[in-house]
């Protein structure tokens, strides 16, 4: 294992085997490092930036397989010069009909959106918009997983909440609700994402206890024997 | 149910509820149709033009979710007029670094590559790209389902083949071997896709004897199980 600092950089790879007492000091090095190089390493990293990071650390060790979908297109002219690559000359964003992210992870449909707030008290819920809600309904139906991973960025926290519990407050917000889910519910009903360099952004650990939380594989082997 | 032919036009709903003899009258009206509208309808529809209504059919019944993902893009340049929408000036096409669909259905992740060929005896391994069959070894370590939707154009004839039975002839023609698959492996260890109209091309319930063949169910029970 190589770590680096106090320049910010990443650590070269993450330890395959260890101790628990040498776990324990890596991790304490870990978050002093942390500490000294957040506003250095992190500078103008985005939420996406860690994620694309994390995923490709999942897909290198075999750990899940997820990526995010590319920025959906409408291509309106495109040029073939000869002997180069072709180029298009005018397009427009498209919006997107489903969320950014998916893949899967031992057996599970994983699907989720990826979502920054300045907010130090809550998350407002107009950062969502009702085609992601409808796609994600129609995912969870199908058996998979759905949620959001919401970043309190002035906070440097991050969180893996259910779809089902952004729902209730969707659905609220519709018949005159608040507008915004406070912090204290991310706090009980959703699952903090503990902070680390390698990965970056250990989301999955948050999956797993997320699926066990909603006892999904138990559902899923009654239905799959009825069927 | 609304049939509208001989002008090539799709039935414009899928009956709900069937008896054995209206389903299998309804067939054979299908069938009938078919063959005098195949030249017609099908006049410039590609294999993904197919599967993209066949993905809206599903959606929309609640039957399964799954989509092509957006081609990937490297955007240069963008304009972003006053009062108008931004226009892309300068992009690049990527290369995917992964397959073109995926999705849920019952459960299961289901990740597919779809590919054509004019040929009428063997599918040509050229179309299928070695990232592509990495990133489906990926996807089968994580249990998920990956196969590709052959289109023999010419034969008018749809398979899905299991991403195990290509990755064999892959492999092989890496150490010299032939450089496509012929048709009878197709027709002996791939599942050929019924023809219909609603949905245009059915690869559902042939996927669905995929998975029931490799016996994909119990072998997840028992791994699941054991964690």
């Amino acid at each position: 294992m190589v770590i680096r600092y106090p320049n910010g950089k990443l650590y070269e790879s993450a330890p395959k085997i260890e101790t628990k007492k040498e776990s324990a000091k890596s991790q304490s090095v870990a978050k002093e490092t942390n500490k000294r190089a957040v506003n250095y390493s992190n500078r103008g990293k985005s939420l996406e930036d860690d994620l694309n990071e994390t995923n490709m650390f999942y897909l290198h060790r075999n750990m899940a397989n997820i990526h995010k979908k590319p920025v959906p297109i409408q291509i309106v002219k495109v040029d073939y010069p000869a002997r180069s690559a072709a180029v298009i000359k005018e397009a427009y964003f498209r919006t997107p009909s489903t969320t950014d992210y998916n893949g899967v992870w031992n057996g599970y449909y994983i699907d989720f959106e990826a979502k920054e707030t300045d907010s130090k008290t809550s998350f407002p819920l107009k950062n969502i918009h009702p085609h992601q809600m409808d796609h994600m309904h129609s995912v969870t139906i199908q058996r998979g997983v759905a949620f959001f991973i919401v970043r309190f960025s002035t906070l440097n926290r991050n969180f893996v909440i259910s779809y089902h519990v952004v729902a209730k407050w969707f659905s609220a917000m519709g018949e005159g609700g608040r507008k915004s889910i406070p912090i204290a519910v991310f706090e009980q009903d959703a699952i903090e994402i503990s902070e680390g360099y390698v990965p970056r952004l250990d989301y999955l650990q948050a999956v797993k206890k997320l699926i066990a939380n909603y006892n999904v594989c138990e559902s899923e082997e009654k239905q799959r024997d009825g069927k």
